[in-house]
Protein backbone atom coordinates (compact mmCIF):
# COMPACT_ATOMS: atom_id res chain seq x y z
CA UNK A 1 0.00 0.00 0.00
CA UNK A 2 1.67 3.32 -1.16
CA UNK A 3 2.33 5.82 1.64
CA UNK A 4 0.13 8.22 1.11
CA UNK A 5 -2.59 5.74 1.52
CA UNK A 6 -1.59 4.32 4.44
CA UNK A 7 -0.91 7.32 6.39
CA UNK A 8 -3.94 9.23 4.51
CA UNK A 9 -5.71 10.31 7.66
CA UNK A 10 -2.47 11.62 9.42
CA UNK A 11 -2.00 14.03 5.70
CA UNK A 12 -5.16 14.68 5.90
CA UNK A 13 -5.43 16.12 9.06
CA UNK A 14 -2.26 18.34 8.27
CA UNK A 15 -3.85 19.47 4.45
CA UNK A 16 -6.99 20.74 6.83
CA UNK A 17 -4.93 22.51 9.28
CA UNK A 18 -2.98 24.26 6.53
CA UNK A 19 -6.57 24.96 5.08
CA UNK A 20 -7.41 26.70 8.74
CA UNK A 21 -4.24 28.60 8.61
CA UNK A 22 -5.55 30.17 5.41
CA UNK A 23 -8.95 30.97 6.23
CA UNK A 24 -7.28 33.02 9.43
CA UNK A 25 -5.19 35.08 6.29
CA UNK A 26 -8.26 35.48 5.01
CA UNK A 27 -10.01 36.64 7.23
CA UNK A 28 -6.89 38.99 9.00
CA UNK A 29 -7.01 40.32 5.21
CA UNK A 30 -10.77 41.16 5.19
CA UNK A 31 -10.07 42.52 9.04
CA UNK A 32 -7.60 45.12 7.42
CA UNK A 33 -4.84 43.67 9.98
CA UNK A 34 -1.93 45.44 10.18
CA UNK A 35 0.44 44.15 7.39
CA UNK A 36 3.05 42.33 9.69
CA UNK A 37 0.52 40.02 10.92
CA UNK A 38 -0.63 39.03 7.52
CA UNK A 39 2.88 38.51 6.62
CA UNK A 40 3.58 36.13 9.90
CA UNK A 41 0.51 34.36 8.57
CA UNK A 42 1.91 33.38 5.34
CA UNK A 43 5.16 32.76 6.64
CA UNK A 44 3.54 30.06 8.94
CA UNK A 45 1.09 28.36 6.22
CA UNK A 46 4.45 28.20 3.60
CA UNK A 47 6.32 26.57 6.43
CA UNK A 48 3.53 24.10 7.10
CA UNK A 49 3.67 23.33 3.39
CA UNK A 50 7.13 22.82 3.10
CA UNK A 51 7.14 20.28 5.92
CA UNK A 52 4.40 18.51 4.43
CA UNK A 53 6.27 18.59 1.20
CA UNK A 54 9.24 17.24 2.64
CA UNK A 55 7.67 14.37 4.43
CA UNK A 56 5.51 12.85 1.13
CA UNK A 57 8.89 13.09 -0.66
CA UNK A 58 10.33 11.21 1.80
CA UNK A 59 8.04 8.31 1.79
CA UNK A 60 7.82 8.74 -2.32
CA UNK A 61 11.35 8.11 -2.76
CA UNK A 62 11.40 4.79 -0.16
CA UNK A 63 8.74 3.24 -1.85
CA UNK A 64 8.32 3.98 -5.14
CA UNK A 65 12.03 3.40 -6.55
CA UNK A 66 12.85 0.72 -4.59
CA UNK A 67 13.18 -2.70 -5.68
CA UNK A 68 10.05 -4.14 -5.19
CA UNK A 69 9.13 -1.84 -8.17
CA UNK A 70 9.02 -2.98 -11.52
CA UNK A 71 11.74 -1.76 -13.88
CA UNK A 72 9.11 -0.02 -16.26
CA UNK A 73 7.54 1.99 -13.32
CA UNK A 74 10.78 2.48 -11.99
CA UNK A 75 12.16 4.28 -14.79
CA UNK A 76 9.08 6.46 -15.29
CA UNK A 77 9.10 7.32 -11.33
CA UNK A 78 12.73 8.18 -11.57
CA UNK A 79 11.68 10.46 -14.69
CA UNK A 80 9.07 12.19 -12.71
CA UNK A 81 11.06 12.66 -9.33
CA UNK A 82 14.28 14.18 -11.76
CA UNK A 83 12.19 16.94 -12.94
CA UNK A 84 9.63 17.15 -9.76
CA UNK A 85 12.81 18.06 -7.69
CA UNK A 86 13.84 20.40 -10.91
CA UNK A 87 10.71 22.35 -10.40
CA UNK A 88 10.75 22.71 -7.04
CA UNK A 89 14.20 23.50 -6.00
CA UNK A 90 14.29 26.30 -8.67
CA UNK B 1 -3.04 53.61 2.86
CA UNK B 2 -1.12 50.11 3.48
CA UNK B 3 -0.84 47.89 1.17
CA UNK B 4 -2.46 44.69 2.07
CA UNK B 5 -5.64 46.98 2.19
CA UNK B 6 -5.35 48.81 -1.40
CA UNK B 7 -4.60 45.16 -2.87
CA UNK B 8 -7.25 44.01 -0.59
CA UNK B 9 -8.97 41.63 -3.54
CA UNK B 10 -5.94 40.96 -5.29
CA UNK B 11 -4.82 39.11 -2.26
CA UNK B 12 -7.99 37.62 -1.36
CA UNK B 13 -8.82 35.97 -4.63
CA UNK B 14 -4.76 34.78 -4.15
CA UNK B 15 -5.44 33.29 -0.97
CA UNK B 16 -8.92 31.78 -2.27
CA UNK B 17 -7.10 30.04 -5.44
CA UNK B 18 -4.42 28.92 -2.95
CA UNK B 19 -7.01 27.32 -0.67
CA UNK B 20 -8.60 26.18 -3.52
CA UNK B 21 -5.58 24.00 -4.46
CA UNK B 22 -5.30 22.39 -1.28
CA UNK B 23 -9.25 21.05 -1.35
CA UNK B 24 -8.41 19.28 -4.30
CA UNK B 25 -4.72 17.83 -2.60
CA UNK B 26 -7.57 16.62 0.04
CA UNK B 27 -9.75 14.87 -2.76
CA UNK B 28 -6.70 13.24 -4.25
CA UNK B 29 -5.71 12.06 -1.32
CA UNK B 30 -9.25 11.00 -0.11
CA UNK B 31 -9.37 9.06 -3.68
CA UNK B 32 -5.85 7.19 -2.87
CA UNK B 33 -4.68 9.26 -6.39
CA UNK B 34 -0.97 8.10 -6.54
CA UNK B 35 1.74 9.63 -4.72
CA UNK B 36 3.19 11.16 -7.53
CA UNK B 37 0.24 13.51 -8.37
CA UNK B 38 0.06 14.12 -4.85
CA UNK B 39 3.57 15.44 -4.68
CA UNK B 40 2.91 17.69 -7.69
CA UNK B 41 0.10 18.96 -6.29
CA UNK B 42 1.31 19.94 -2.77
CA UNK B 43 4.63 21.42 -5.13
CA UNK B 44 2.29 23.88 -7.07
CA UNK B 45 0.31 24.72 -3.29
CA UNK B 46 3.83 25.42 -2.01
CA UNK B 47 4.86 27.68 -5.11
CA UNK B 48 1.58 29.68 -5.09
CA UNK B 49 2.26 30.55 -1.16
CA UNK B 50 5.82 30.93 -1.67
CA UNK B 51 4.75 33.77 -4.54
CA UNK B 52 2.15 35.71 -2.32
CA UNK B 53 4.79 35.54 0.22
CA UNK B 54 7.40 37.40 -2.06
CA UNK B 55 4.57 39.88 -3.21
CA UNK B 56 3.39 40.95 0.17
CA UNK B 57 6.92 41.12 1.71
CA UNK B 58 8.14 43.10 -1.50
CA UNK B 59 5.28 45.86 -0.24
CA UNK B 60 5.75 45.58 3.26
CA UNK B 61 9.16 46.93 2.68
CA UNK B 62 8.43 49.60 0.15
CA UNK B 63 5.51 50.75 2.53
CA UNK B 64 6.12 49.91 6.11
CA UNK B 65 10.12 51.03 6.48
CA UNK B 66 9.61 54.46 3.80
CA UNK B 67 10.33 57.84 5.25
CA UNK B 68 6.18 58.51 5.84
CA UNK B 69 6.69 56.09 8.54
CA UNK B 70 7.53 57.62 12.37
CA UNK B 71 10.71 57.04 13.78
CA UNK B 72 9.00 54.94 16.33
CA UNK B 73 7.02 52.57 13.93
CA UNK B 74 10.26 52.28 12.01
CA UNK B 75 12.31 51.09 14.51
CA UNK B 76 9.95 48.56 15.33
CA UNK B 77 9.17 47.12 11.76
CA UNK B 78 13.30 46.70 11.57
CA UNK B 79 13.28 44.63 14.22
CA UNK B 80 10.20 42.50 13.11
CA UNK B 81 11.08 41.93 9.10
CA UNK B 82 14.83 41.21 10.50
CA UNK B 83 12.87 38.33 12.87
CA UNK B 84 10.82 37.72 10.20
CA UNK B 85 13.46 37.16 7.62
CA UNK B 86 15.60 34.70 9.97
CA UNK B 87 12.81 32.04 10.29
CA UNK B 88 11.45 32.25 7.00
CA UNK B 89 15.14 31.64 5.32
CA UNK B 90 15.84 29.51 7.72
CA UNK C 1 30.52 51.89 10.74
CA UNK C 2 29.15 49.89 8.73
CA UNK C 3 28.30 45.72 10.14
CA UNK C 4 30.07 44.30 7.44
CA UNK C 5 33.63 46.74 8.46
CA UNK C 6 32.81 45.87 12.21
CA UNK C 7 32.13 42.51 11.89
CA UNK C 8 35.07 42.36 8.76
CA UNK C 9 37.31 39.79 10.38
CA UNK C 10 34.73 37.35 11.48
CA UNK C 11 32.61 37.59 8.08
CA UNK C 12 36.10 36.85 6.35
CA UNK C 13 36.76 33.99 8.19
CA UNK C 14 33.37 32.72 7.02
CA UNK C 15 34.36 33.30 3.85
CA UNK C 16 37.54 31.67 3.36
CA UNK C 17 35.86 28.61 5.43
CA UNK C 18 33.36 27.94 2.06
CA UNK C 19 36.47 28.78 -0.10
CA UNK C 20 37.91 25.27 2.17
CA UNK C 21 34.51 23.74 1.14
CA UNK C 22 34.91 24.23 -2.29
CA UNK C 23 38.57 23.34 -2.63
CA UNK C 24 37.61 20.13 -1.05
CA UNK C 25 34.67 19.97 -3.34
CA UNK C 26 37.11 20.03 -6.28
CA UNK C 27 39.65 17.59 -4.88
CA UNK C 28 36.43 14.79 -4.53
CA UNK C 29 35.44 15.85 -8.48
CA UNK C 30 39.03 15.19 -9.40
CA UNK C 31 39.73 12.36 -7.75
CA UNK C 32 36.21 10.84 -8.68
CA UNK C 33 34.92 10.24 -5.40
CA UNK C 34 31.43 8.88 -5.19
CA UNK C 35 28.71 11.50 -6.54
CA UNK C 36 26.69 10.86 -3.10
CA UNK C 37 30.21 12.21 -1.31
CA UNK C 38 29.84 15.27 -3.71
CA UNK C 39 26.75 15.87 -3.60
CA UNK C 40 26.60 16.27 0.40
CA UNK C 41 30.08 18.63 -0.04
CA UNK C 42 28.04 21.07 -2.18
CA UNK C 43 25.39 20.59 0.24
CA UNK C 44 27.36 21.36 2.89
CA UNK C 45 28.59 24.38 0.85
CA UNK C 46 25.04 25.79 0.00
CA UNK C 47 23.98 25.92 3.82
CA UNK C 48 27.16 27.69 5.03
CA UNK C 49 26.52 30.56 2.45
CA UNK C 50 22.81 30.54 3.24
CA UNK C 51 23.61 30.66 6.60
CA UNK C 52 26.28 34.08 5.78
CA UNK C 53 23.62 35.47 3.53
CA UNK C 54 20.99 35.07 6.56
CA UNK C 55 23.61 36.94 9.02
CA UNK C 56 24.27 39.55 6.77
CA UNK C 57 21.20 40.71 5.85
CA UNK C 58 19.96 40.67 9.36
CA UNK C 59 23.02 43.23 9.53
CA UNK C 60 21.76 45.35 6.58
CA UNK C 61 18.30 45.50 7.62
CA UNK C 62 18.76 46.68 11.13
CA UNK C 63 21.64 48.96 9.74
CA UNK C 64 20.65 50.51 6.64
CA UNK C 65 17.58 51.31 6.88
CA UNK C 66 17.50 53.00 10.50
CA UNK C 67 16.71 56.53 11.66
CA UNK C 68 20.36 57.56 11.89
CA UNK C 69 20.03 57.61 7.71
CA UNK C 70 19.27 60.04 5.58
CA UNK C 71 16.39 60.00 3.55
CA UNK C 72 17.63 59.77 0.37
CA UNK C 73 19.39 56.76 1.46
CA UNK C 74 16.65 55.10 3.10
CA UNK C 75 14.95 55.69 -0.07
CA UNK C 76 17.44 54.15 -1.98
CA UNK C 77 18.31 51.02 0.19
CA UNK C 78 14.34 50.62 0.79
CA UNK C 79 14.47 49.18 -2.90
CA UNK C 80 17.44 48.08 -3.10
CA UNK C 81 16.71 45.53 -0.18
CA UNK C 82 13.22 44.93 -2.09
CA UNK C 83 14.56 44.02 -5.59
CA UNK C 84 17.86 42.01 -3.76
CA UNK C 85 14.93 39.80 -1.92
CA UNK C 86 12.83 39.17 -5.28
CA UNK C 87 15.70 37.39 -6.87
CA UNK C 88 16.66 35.75 -3.40
CA UNK C 89 13.44 34.26 -2.61
CA UNK C 90 12.85 33.45 -6.49
CA UNK D 1 30.59 5.70 -16.11
CA UNK D 2 29.41 8.06 -12.97
CA UNK D 3 27.60 11.35 -14.52
CA UNK D 4 30.28 13.34 -11.98
CA UNK D 5 32.92 11.43 -13.64
CA UNK D 6 31.43 11.89 -17.13
CA UNK D 7 31.45 15.85 -16.64
CA UNK D 8 33.85 16.40 -14.61
CA UNK D 9 35.81 19.09 -16.20
CA UNK D 10 32.45 21.16 -16.51
CA UNK D 11 31.43 20.62 -13.15
CA UNK D 12 35.17 21.47 -12.06
CA UNK D 13 35.11 25.13 -14.56
CA UNK D 14 31.66 25.09 -12.20
CA UNK D 15 33.08 24.79 -8.72
CA UNK D 16 35.63 27.09 -9.44
CA UNK D 17 33.58 30.19 -10.93
CA UNK D 18 32.07 29.98 -7.37
CA UNK D 19 35.11 30.06 -6.04
CA UNK D 20 36.14 32.90 -7.60
CA UNK D 21 32.68 34.70 -6.58
CA UNK D 22 34.07 34.15 -3.32
CA UNK D 23 37.54 35.41 -4.06
CA UNK D 24 35.65 38.63 -5.30
CA UNK D 25 33.39 38.87 -1.91
CA UNK D 26 36.50 38.30 0.23
CA UNK D 27 38.52 40.96 -1.66
CA UNK D 28 34.78 43.65 -1.58
CA UNK D 29 34.87 42.88 2.55
CA UNK D 30 38.41 43.24 3.13
CA UNK D 31 38.05 46.35 0.81
CA UNK D 32 35.07 47.88 3.12
CA UNK D 33 32.77 48.04 0.04
CA UNK D 34 29.18 48.80 0.74
CA UNK D 35 27.12 46.58 2.58
CA UNK D 36 24.60 46.08 -0.32
CA UNK D 37 27.24 45.11 -2.86
CA UNK D 38 28.51 42.67 -0.59
CA UNK D 39 24.73 41.09 -0.43
CA UNK D 40 24.55 41.04 -4.08
CA UNK D 41 27.80 39.13 -4.41
CA UNK D 42 26.65 36.37 -1.76
CA UNK D 43 23.56 36.11 -3.11
CA UNK D 44 25.14 35.34 -6.79
CA UNK D 45 27.35 32.76 -4.96
CA UNK D 46 24.27 31.51 -3.35
CA UNK D 47 22.34 31.19 -6.89
CA UNK D 48 25.50 29.69 -8.55
CA UNK D 49 26.02 27.04 -5.78
CA UNK D 50 22.13 26.18 -5.73
CA UNK D 51 22.00 25.34 -9.71
CA UNK D 52 24.70 23.40 -9.39
CA UNK D 53 23.43 21.27 -6.30
CA UNK D 54 20.17 20.64 -8.69
CA UNK D 55 22.14 19.59 -11.68
CA UNK D 56 24.50 17.40 -9.89
CA UNK D 57 21.18 16.15 -7.91
CA UNK D 58 19.34 15.68 -11.11
CA UNK D 59 22.50 13.41 -12.36
CA UNK D 60 22.31 11.39 -9.11
CA UNK D 61 18.79 10.53 -9.60
CA UNK D 62 18.66 9.62 -12.87
CA UNK D 63 21.85 7.40 -12.63
CA UNK D 64 22.13 6.31 -9.01
CA UNK D 65 18.73 4.69 -8.22
CA UNK D 66 18.16 3.18 -11.77
CA UNK D 67 17.26 -0.74 -12.82
CA UNK D 68 21.18 -1.10 -14.33
CA UNK D 69 22.24 -0.61 -10.48
CA UNK D 70 22.57 -3.80 -7.78
CA UNK D 71 19.43 -4.27 -5.32
CA UNK D 72 21.73 -3.68 -2.71
CA UNK D 73 23.38 -0.09 -3.83
CA UNK D 74 19.92 0.75 -5.15
CA UNK D 75 18.78 0.56 -1.46
CA UNK D 76 21.68 2.48 0.32
CA UNK D 77 20.94 5.11 -2.21
CA UNK D 78 17.54 5.36 -1.93
CA UNK D 79 18.19 5.99 1.99
CA UNK D 80 21.19 8.30 1.10
CA UNK D 81 19.13 10.25 -0.92
CA UNK D 82 16.08 10.48 1.28
CA UNK D 83 18.19 11.83 4.06
CA UNK D 84 20.34 14.49 1.69
CA UNK D 85 16.82 15.89 1.04
CA UNK D 86 15.84 16.20 4.48
CA UNK D 87 18.67 18.10 5.18
CA UNK D 88 18.78 20.10 1.89
CA UNK D 89 15.12 21.12 1.95
CA UNK D 90 15.22 21.91 5.78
Amino acid sequence: MSHTIANKEKLLLRVKKIKGQLSSLEKALEDEKECFKILQQISAARGAIHSLMSEVLDGHIKEHLGNHVSEDDREKEILNLASLLKTYLR
